[in-house]
């Protein structure tokens, strides 16, 4: 059975539905976005995350292609140009977006047809569902049978394939998820999907992650990257880091899941981190956290260094954190 | 002016009355205890913790010696060791408890009276808070003007003494503190209280001190420690070990406040760890945090090995984590 997060940004006939992971588990609230606009800010407020804002952005592409099927087709492809630039924008640090966007009007390009986007979002789809599977399994080949994982935030279809192909691999897999302040991904998302598929999960909070590595319980810390540098950075949700360096403290090896290193971030000077705001750090599914009379600081990603990455799992393989270039070997630049 | 916490645990004529640190400072309600039996479910629950207890316990023994009064003094005091056991046993990480319980005790024994445990919790008392603003003085020294300090849950005494005499020594301290999950003592103790002292505060979550350590802002690492064993190793709220392991791996130095090294722990093996119920990792403030379909992990504690802590600050000076031992030197042992 499919989890439900595995599948949870759909288009149809009068928008994108777009299940709301602020609230999920506690309520199963479906957002529908009617307009390209509106999928934006369901974006930017966090309505998806992690692999989710790449579908949402296929699928907002589409909605505005709809919109311009009457227009002569350069100016409704310039329309669509800008939708695809509003669309990256709403999250800087990862550049899934682009790839979505790139995707779509590349069909829309090859066809000189905007309603090509619909099969461009679908080609995007299915190739982000492959690349998925083909990263899990690799995954689930680093790992032994019995293996104990510890896991940061939520890596989605990383994870959900990494489950299954460990599964089909006839593998039985334990996790430690951390709870990931403060939108709680890991206590809600991970912990709720993993249970799902059959796994026996603990959570822990943010803190406990070096002590859980200390104590010899853990084979494996693994993690999905939002980016991964060709130097070898990986860029991911703010707490890797210090797990990170923790595993690399107690021997315990990091593998970093990304589908591929990022051609367009040579170092990771060409990296933005995303700051949100610091509110956010001050109160727990809108309810006070802290003292109101205190500032919060909100970096939402943090950057690890190769030093404490021990490989770097892609579609095409693993590869360590000093040779990343090797993904691209063969390929015209 | 003192700030609120610092003076949360009184004695009064019809019981011990706690400032109750789980909803402070949304709500500031007192608990009074009019038992010694009830002091114990009070730290047991969490009413009050960190140097709390040390203090609740002093003049938890007061309330049980006012009811041995009239009894002969060998029955008296074998009621009162009882007593002492019983708190002692509240938190069994900590060993402050004992001392609590002795300098009570020696009080009485001195004098073959059990009302001379008043005179035994005020001698306590006092002596815990003179050690705490020695340690404090010697914290300070350490720290240079306009030092920024990355500290984690609630050093109570210690803390506000370091900045007490920060303060007296003309320099500015800014502060990061942790929210330290599942209780949010940082979020709500350390950073009221600071903000109460007029310290420039920021908050940020458990997973994100590897990030700021890593940044260059923070100076130094600071918490306190629950115990520190005679060949360094630090015991301290769950997080504390991330956050040094990242200091550690950025050059920021560690100083772990203890009043003294325990002779009663040579190593670790004579440490217990305390493991609360796991319920709490899954619920902020009492409200659900998680999937309820998950269980949770809650190490109430870890161990920081030396070779993480750059220091041990104590009342008689700081000392190198491998050179512990000087602390008692020329004492009887």
């Amino acid at each position: 059975m499919q989890p439900v997060l595995a599948d949870s940004v759909r288009l149809t006939g009068d928008g994108v539905l777009i299940l709301d992971r602020r609230q999920f588990p506690f309520e199963r609230d479906w957002v529908l976005c009617r307009t390209a606009e509106e999928v934006a800010r369901a974006i930017e407020d966090m309505v998806t995350q992690s692999s989710g804002p790449y579908f949402a952005v296929l699928y907002g592409m589409v909605l505005k292609a709809r919109t311009l099927e009457a227009l002569p087709f350069d100016q409704a492809r310039a329309q669509l140009g800008e939708t695809a630039r509003l669309l990256e924008n709403t999250r800087r640090t990862n550049n899934a977006l682009r790839k979505a966007t790139e995707v779509v009007l590349e069909a829309v390009d090859a066809a000189q047809d905007v309603t090509h986007a619909l099969r461009g979002a679908e080609e995007g789809d299915r190739r982000y569902r492959a690349k998925s599977q083909a990263l899990g399994e690799h995954t689930a080949t680093l790992l032994p049978d019995k293996a104990t994982v510890l896991t940061h935030c939520w890596a989605d279809l990383y994870l959900t394939e990494t489950v299954r192909a460990a599964q089909a691999q006839g593998k039985t897999l334990r996790f430690f998820c951390t709870e990931t302040r403060p939108y709680l991904q890991g206590a809600r998302l991970t912990a709720e999907t993993l249970i799902e598929m059959g796994v026996d999960t603990t959570l822990i909070t943010d803190g406990m992650g070096a002590a859980v590595l200390q104590s010899g319980e853990v084979d494996a810390l693994v993690t999905a990257a939002d980016r991964v540098t060709m130097d070898g950075h990986v860029v991911n949700k703010v707490g890797t880091l210090g797990l990170a360096v923790a595993a690399h403290a107690f021997g315990v090896p990091f593998h970093a899941q990304v589908q591929a290193p990022d051609l367009l971030a040579p170092t990771t000077a060409q990296v933005e981190i995303e700051y949100r705001d610091g509110a956010e750090v001050l109160q727990v599914l809108g309810r006070p956290s802290a003292t109101p009379r205190v500032k919060g600081h909100y970096p939402a990603f943090d950057v690890t260094p190769p030093r404490f990455v021990t490989d770097v799992v892609t579609d095409r393989g693993v590869y360590r954190a000093g040779e990343l270039d090797k993904y691209y070997e063969g390929e015209q630049r």
